[in-house]
């Protein structure tokens, strides 16, 4: 089935021999001519020189074996980021990078723009309230579940460790999502946009949760309470971000682009589309919320009629501007998360069985998601995979645990930290390979029965 | 000529207002939700927004002036970053920024290796006597130049004063002049290759005058004399990575990319090139010179035969995956050029005439190359000019003299740093205009004495 010559075999090996040169090479200090200047940069282009190869590697194994290329990426991250297990100490030096760290940023909001424009607002709306009540159910049932598992492996823990580990439960990774969808070429369904939807509410939901969770922890903490005016305050602005943002794009980008089109000079479309993109992901940041809330929301802002006037003198399409940059900068963002995948985790004692736990109840809960699709024909079923993977949100989640603390004491300790770790771990790499099980599973019930 | 009407100058003091708004925006501390994550990339990207627009409306206005769209860019720059003079201090914090910084880099690494895919090694090497000497010329002449006015005009200064100054005036930038062969569509010609090719040979020759001349002070400082074991290591080091980047990456380039077509995931051909680039990037870095050295030499090295195998099975030629890569990062660089141009220098009592001085030895002493030119029929005018701007090389030179003591004291004082700095921001700013000239004036030439 999968059909590797020996040959091909020792072509891989000389790859991934050149990748693992490449890594010596960043571990060994470099000594410049006497008095000279060293650009800093150096350093920078060789990790991305090692991340790119390294991704093509991963995502190239993955699509041979049938899977999504996203799944390749992140295990040969999970693969380099724990190398230090086996005695290579200095690749961590690439996931802790502050401009590797920027670059995979600058990634996923390039990822998220690039998603959103395959949809439009309309054909978002059409699947708003979907999308809304899944975001909802997404949210509610994993948190319920996991205080329950919380509750019922580590009774000795404060009720707030109980509260906030059902907290972690609730994110979902759209990056991931996204991801997998493109790669199965499918963004463009009605199920995809359900869950890509939905998780962009998630997130919006996700910050209100934790603002909240956090807000009685530190109430708790200093003997005041939450004021419920800053919990009204939290969700008014999260929700009007979202619906301002649309509102306002759409108004503004037409506009926007009819101005930019009396600009000759080139790569005009691309700068201004970026800068549009940039824009409402600083205002999302700025706001709160993820940057890449703003990036979707650009992306679904933008269609076609704003630039035909490009189009229409001989220019690319803006997707097919976009996918170049997208192809430097997106393996960055899923190298990193898997590099930064603490494989150690699953190593320490008692942390098993709740991860195990927990890991369930976030499979679960995300499965009651599917049920709140009112739409007819809808494959209910990835629609509840779409949302497992916890992600990059998830293990922003558990950060934020650590730091939270009630009389002096984080809240949430060592083994509870690296569970929920655990937990994000799993649900982030079953997805790839179970998303596109359902979806061929959908494809042949299609095909059998017409 | 140019035909600005009322409509579209109140367009584009529309656009003005947006990136005006935009700027007060940045310096405004953004306040997050209470207790919410502030995702670090979104400062990034607003600034991304603000570089991108401004860029594009200087590139704008020059280009309907009929200059290089560079240009603009730069005096866009030089505009913002001078802002503070008018009272916006914020805005500085861009030019300052080390992300945009670290951008900015990897922007003119783009650009390098951009401008040299668009030659041959083999095109490269019929002009390579050319261009060494060019090179030399460049190198010996302005130098002499600049030591003779600083004598003249700083007489009080050290000896070891005069000599830096001179060493100073010997950078060529290469950036500015790639970029204006690319806006003008003239990258392909023989007095470009040949001016490319001085400008690279000038950077390895230009660090070794500078570590020569530093190792000097430095052996003055201390009452010991310099090894001309490590002057030859220098020049050794240098001149080999030249050769040998090219002799070894012209074997390994057809490996690399044949062993790469056998990868069928998406983007491969991209990511295996920008690898091929940084990796180069990163060996020059290594050894001290400047990592655009490596990433033009990447450029040279491939060639379209080397990625046949794509573009045969239908994929992007490789110019046209790399265009909005650069569209994204290379106006970062010469916004981040411009704005780092110290106006402020040129208000000094005491500059302008040394400042003159320097600026004139630095254009004539260039147009010394032109005579080194070996082949006929080549205009000698355009190779001089395009070797007249010191650009970010000419400023890397002038602040490390800065750092260079004797004694304890600086062997540079302010108003000399202050007059290189405005010989720089000269000789950069006038090249574009004075290089269209020429290459206008030569095309008159040529189709009135066919």
């Amino acid at each position: 089935m999968i059909g590797f010559s020996s040959r091909r075999l020792a072509r891989a090996a000389w790859l991934s021999c050149a990748v693992a040169l490449a890594f010596e090479l960043i571990s060994t200090p470099a000594h410049a001519a006497d008095g000279a200047h060293v650009d800093p940069v150096s350093r920078v282009v060789l990790m991305l020189a090692v991340l790119l190869l390294a991704a093509k590697v991963g995502g190239e194994l993955a699509t041979r074996l049938g899977q999504p290329a996203v799944l390749g990426e992140l295990l040969a991250g999970v693969l380099l980021g724990n190398l230090d297990l086996m005695g290579f100490a200095s690749v961590e030096a690439i996931a802790t990078d502050p401009m590797i760290d920027m670059l995979a940023r600058l990634g996923v909001i390039v990822l998220l723009f690039e998603v959103g424009l395959e949809s439009t607002v309309n054909q978002m709306m059409k699947v708003g309230l979907s999308a809304f009540l899944v975001a909802v159910i997404g949210v509610v049932v994993p948190s319920v579940l996991g205080w329950l598992a919380a509750r019922w492996l580590v009774p000795d823990a404060s009720p707030y460790a109980h509260v906030f580990v059902g907290a972690t439960l609730c994110a979902t990774s759209v990056g991931i999502t996204a991801r997998v969808f493109q790669d199965l070429n499918v963004a463009k369904t009605t199920e995809a946009r359900i869950v890509l939807g939905a998780a962009v509410i998630d997130d919006v939901l996700g910050l209100v949760v934790l603002a909240v969770v956090a807000g009685i922890i530190a109430a708790a903490d200093s003997g005041t309470s939450l004021s419920y005016l800053d919990i009204f305050l939290t969700i008014a602005k999260a929700a009007g971000f979202l619906f301002g943002a649309l509102a306002i794009g759409a108004r503004v980008a037409p506009q926007l682009f009819r101005l930019a089109s009396h600009l000759k000079s080139r790569g005009v479309l691309l700068a201004v589309s970026l800068a549009f993109c940039f824009l409402l992901s600083w205002a999302a940041g700025a706001i709160g919320l993820a940057p890449i809330v703003g990036a979707f929301a650009a992306g679904l802002v933008l269609e076609h009629v704003h630039y035909r006037d490009f189009t229409e003198r001989g220019e690319h399409e803006l997707e097919e501007l976009i996918r170049p940059i997208s192809a430097l900068l997106v393996p960055v963002f899923f190298m990193v998360m898997g590099m930064r995948t603490d494989l150690s985790a699953f190593m320490q004692p008692g942390v098993l069985g709740l991860a195990a736990a927990l890991t369930v109840a976030a499979i679960l809960g995300k499965q009651a998601c599917g049920l709140a699709v009112v739409e007819r024909g809808i494959d209910r079923l990835t629609v509840g995979i779409g949302m497992v993977p916890r992600g990059e949100v998830g293990l922003i989640f558990a950060n934020l645990g650590l730091g939270l603390k009630v009389g002096g004491k984080s809240i949430v300790d060592n083994a509870t930290y690296s569970a929920i770790v655990a937990m994000v771990v799993i649900t982030t790499l079953i997805t790839p390979p179970a998303l596109r099980l359902s979806l061929n599973r959908g494809k042949r019930a299609a095909t059998t029965s017409p």
